[in-house]
């Protein structure tokens, strides 16, 4: 079977946007068009990833009006939702039009229109994700992330101050990303003393509220190289689900979906993860980077944090992760984010990472839906 | 490439139900994997087509959740919305994930809980996929319905009577479906004394508000040969979009929609509409039957009509339109109607249709999303 090419990608500027759903989608939908030199008439699919534009806005059927927002019409259109990693799996689902031969030019858009809503508001509309019976107890994605930092700290004996690392790391990687919501470095101290939101979780511990958009264009690698030479092939790609009560997992320390997810990404790529030169990592909260970067095989288990400390994890160290900044300090427009987590994988694989630039012919982007609930691993090369 | 297979299919009862949307997807999801006698372990990919039950119901998530219940863990699971389109677009989702080999085998599961809402609550969800321009404008889609029967009678000199018969065919082949919604047959004159909703079309010319689900598992074909020597192929899917501007379209008595991706799906399947021995469309308001049956080519633009009048569409006709009873009498369980159209379709071409079993080799069903936006079109043939 041939393999699947991105040749094109683009992200607005996150943050908070006035622009609705439809106008961040179109924005981003159209440069990613112009960013790989292809018309609008030659989409054949059209994916939206998005979560929730319904509940935020009141506007559905948003991939039928970017259809015709972008000059794409009669392209088949459907949204692809997965809550927060819908990103990721909009990528699987691209990846499968082409990989299936039912389109020769898949487009995928990812966005979500947030910062209109309250924090509570949206925190809410976030929460309905999880299972009746803890969502009445009052449990939000926070509470999980801040009992998961807990245990993890226990069991693992490591320091709080390391958690607060990957926070210092990702907000001084978003310094060099112009589309980051914070483009700002945030010193330990800062981070230590921000007020508590899940002890022992404070407030730089959790990604922003976010509006935003990114997309990707995938087609067969014969049409790729008719428009380029210079693209990405997705070697690697798979999903898995994990429990939906999150109190039934055996080991909450571990992501059973990132572990089984990885397994089919790496199995289809031929490669395992000592092979990855970069890595995205769905750092919602900063515990989920440790726990992610020790499921996908990065290091052993309960060893993540000491990576954040020796610097490991540094733009300049032996495997890079979250060089765009992270959903820490980018922001994390919930459907937009995994197709951003692409972005720079793809960035990063074709060179065209400007300032954030590592050196990387192999890269991997892990979309945490939930809190683990679902993930897509999307492993990245350059040609 | 191999051929893509469906191996089981389910439907929950249609109408009001004591049920939540997750028990409704557990219980067609169950009943699918029974009829086919596989084991939940075996499914790889788990796909929820379902327009809004955020919206509807406060719970996302539900693909993850069904997961869960099924005990299909770790399978992956993504939610394809399409808005009433859903069902359709959830199997040419499916279909992709098995042609693409990314699956071997993929649960489909489309679902919606809908009477718990009133029916003015129901119709704003629906209504929300409509352009803003339109909206603002107090339109929904039982008022494009309204607008598009009077141009329709009006251009193509057909009778308002025969409007009613495809409320009266389609009722009374409801009545040897033990799922539909409503089992009874209507008069002509009931149809016609029902009361106004969008002038010229009254209730009877409208499907209901629904409850319900239905599931349809998908496989390479030479993995249905493990399973059972009794099977359906997909042997043609395509999808389409048409403007989201409804009063933007040159013709609007043509679904732009429905021709694309039925040429697609013909083409795929290597046939024509003239092979078509059965076919379920989207009744979702008697005019649209008219459309679609013109614009997949089984009769001459402006000729839907006499067909209706004439039987040949009845179910011992030429060409059997809706023996399921359609979403007229079987009910429009948004998510849900894609997946049950290829249900009926499914049981016709393997010869499980029980009192409405008409003699088919080739079926097709067109599941369409808004007033046309987004089409897909599914042809099947018996093994």
């Amino acid at each position: 079977m041939e393999r699947v090419a991105i040749i094109g990608a683009s992200m607005t500027q996150f943050g908070q946007r006035d622009a609705w759903i439809r106008e961040l989608l179109a924005e981003a939908g159209q440069a990613c068009l112009d960013d790989a030199g292809v018309s609008p008439d030659a989409v054949e699919h059209l994916y939206v990833s998005n979560m929730a534009s319904g509940e935020f806005e009141g506007q559905t059927g948003v991939p039928n009006a970017l259809a015709h927002d972008l000059a794409a019409l009669p392209a088949y259109t459907a949204r692809i939702d997965q809550t927060s990693s819908s990103g990721g799996a909009g990528a699987y689902a691209a990846w499968q039009s082409v990989a299936s031969g039912a389109s020769e030019m898949t487009l995928l858009v990812g966005g979500e229109k947030m910062t209109h809503r309250t924090t509570a508001e949206a925190t809410d509309v976030i929460a309905s994700l999880t299972h009746p019976v803890e969502y009445k107890q009052g449990v939000t994605l926070p509470s999980f992330a801040g009992l998961t930092a807990r245990l993890y700290l226990d069991t693992y004996d490591a320091p709080r101050e390391s958690l607060g690392k990957v926070a210092v790391k990702n907000h001084k990687n978003g310094v060099d990303n112009p589309h980051a919501q914070f483009q700002k470095e945030v010193d330990l101290d800062t981070v230590l003393d921000s007020p508590i939101v899940a002890d022992p979780l404070r407030l730089y511990d959790f990604c922003p509220i976010t509006d935003g958009s990114a997309a990707l264009l995938f087609c067969p690698e014969s049409v790729a190289r008719e428009y380029t030479d210079n693209y990405a092939v997705v070697s690697g790609i798979g999903g898995a689900t994990d429990t939906h009560v999150v109190h039934e997992r055996s080991d909450p320390t571990t992501m059973g979906g990132v572990v089984n997810s990885s397994e089919i990404a790496y199995d289809m790529a031929d490669l395992g993860p000592e092979d990855v030169d970069v890595a995205e990592l769905h750092d919602m909260f900063t515990i989920l980077e440790f726990l992610q970067s020790e499921d996908l095989g990065f290091f052993e288990k309960g060893e993540g944090w000491k990576a954040v400390e020796e610097g490991v994890t540094d733009r300049d160290g032996e495997l890079p992760i979250n060089t765009s900044g992270g959903l820490k300090s980018k922001g994390h427009p919930l459907g937009a984010s995994g197709v951003a987590q692409v972005y720079e994988i793809y960035k990063q694989v074709v060179g065209e990472a400007g300032p954030r630039q590592v050196e990387a012919d192999v890269g991997l982007a892990c979309n945490v839906g939930g809190f683990g609930n679902c993930v897509t691993t999307t492993i990245l090369e350059g040609n």
